[in-house]
């Protein structure tokens, strides 16, 4: 890993931290609440997502204030469903990143109820942004609610629930893999490229490397629970075997898997180059999110 | 009831329906999400705040084409907080207007994924609105995100649970449904005046009549929980007695909970005069709702 990527990304982290803390303040909110969507707003997230937003943003466009809120918004979402995917009825996970989750933490109405404020609150965060026009706001929201709702994310939850009661193919993984975590990948791409105002033709290219990215970023994630170090990761590993849970290890074997992402990778980077958008920190986050250990 | 009042409310019933069935026709929806989400728009409700909404904007405007998808995103929020506010962690209702609930009906996970759905669903609909200016969009977005989150409607609902475990004043009960309730009924009557065109003296005016009308729904709610005839209110009654929850009747008594709601009537009247809009539906609203008995 270059020194440059990691302190693009370090920085980027605390940029979005620094934020997140500011964005609650004077808010009127009864303290519960407050809590528990503080709790996970900072329990530990690498903050990728508003990363990535920030490096797209950047290959065409410094003002990086520009993109702060709808920075922010994305965490809140990616939050959102983290609270809501841990809950009992959904993953009933007692631990993320080696905390409690938050309804262990709290409780589970609070987390369900946490869940819904970040959800809504962050769409009130881009419809106030002073730094964008209407037109921006209007664009913003319209993406990001798609990708997030029922034809987006929730869709993705509610396959992948459906997946564990019976085997899937590769095509069908890939769709889950895209509708639950590529679709805010490639908001975070997209959107950081349009209100950089990249050409309509870049967009484009931008859309299918996104694409890629999320697959990625998921084999990855599947290939770190048969190798990854349970230490490094905040979490045991091992378990999607034990649950016989439909993953590229599980489908093509390691080797398999490996493979399938080298041709995503190369995938990635012939859009990133059609994209004109090569020499930029995408492909270096593009190798870091291939090669990440935790 | 005039007879007027009575078919005005039929025919905002039947645009509201007729839009919600098309609403969701060719969207690339999981058959279960979609059967979930559908079952609880078309469970029974009232359509009381889109009504409301129509009847704010036909005040001061005759082009209702241009308020449906903020009537149809207003719908969906309160849908979406019903389902959730139902959930075993939540009130734990297995009936809701004597059909099961969402979660009864369907199972856990589906109904948080249906109302997480609703509400990611309720902005898209807005940002995507044809009838309005981003102007009026980003307006439309604002409000409702404002009412509906962790200073509105969210917060009502953990300032409600917290409430059932300890008594509450009569000040502290109005500040619970102004949050829980009468936010998005202030969202119906401001927004439809805002996107009519009022002037802001008149809007001014509205917002305050709206805040009593909102109160109003919930003294009446608490009284037919006393007087109420279970067949005509699709539940059982006398259950705030036995909860020994915070209610008008509970609080004052029944002669004083009626009382007090003559009182906002008064107040809502008297706003109603001051904005220029008591020659509208609004004031026949008022009564409807004063004196519902369902």
């Amino acid at each position: 890993m270059s020194k440059s990527i990691d302190q693009f990304i370090e920085q980027g982290k605390k940029t979005i931290e620094t934020e997140l803390e500011t964005i609650l303040e004077g808010k009127n909110i009864p303290k519960n609440l407050y809590d528990s969507i503080s709790y996970s707003l900072f329990a530990g997230g690498k903050r990728l997502r508003p990363i990535l937003l920030l490096a797209s943003f950047n290959t065409f466009s410094s003002h990086t204030k520009k993109v702060l809120k709808t920075a922010i918004a994305l965490e809140m979402i990616h939050t959102y469903s983290l609270i809501h995917d841990d809950l009992p009825a959904m993953d009933d996970d007692d631990y993320r990143r080696g905390k409690l989750t938050n309804h262990r933490k709290f409780d589970e109405a609070t987390a369900i109820l946490a869940g819904d404020a970040l959800l809504t609150y962050s769409f009130e965060i881009v419809a106030e942004d002073d730094e964008l026009t209407d037109k921006e706001k209007t664009y913003i929201i319209q993406s990001l609610a798609k990708v997030s709702g029922p034809e987006g994310m929730v869709a993705g939850q509610i396959l992948d629930i459906e997946g564990e009661t019976k085997s899937v193919s590769l095509t069908e993984l890939e769709k889950i893999h895209e509708l639950k975590t590529g679709k805010l990948i490639m908001f975070a791409i997209v959107a950081g490229a349009y209100l950089g105002e990249a050409s309509t033709e870049q967009q484009k290219h931008l859309r299918k490397f996104a694409y890629y990215l999320g697959l990625i970023f998921q084999v990855q994630d599947d290939i770190l629970d048969v190798i990854g170090d349970p230490e490094k990761l905040g979490k045991p590993v091992g378990s999607d075997i034990e649950n016989e849970k439909s993953t590229y290890p599980n489908l093509l074997g390691l080797d398999g898997a490996k493979a399938q992402k080298k041709k995503y990778e190369e995938e990635a980077i012939k859009s990133l180059q059609a994209a004109n958008a090569d020499d930029s920190h995408l492909l270096e986050l593009l190798r870091y999110f291939s090669q990440r250990d935790h």
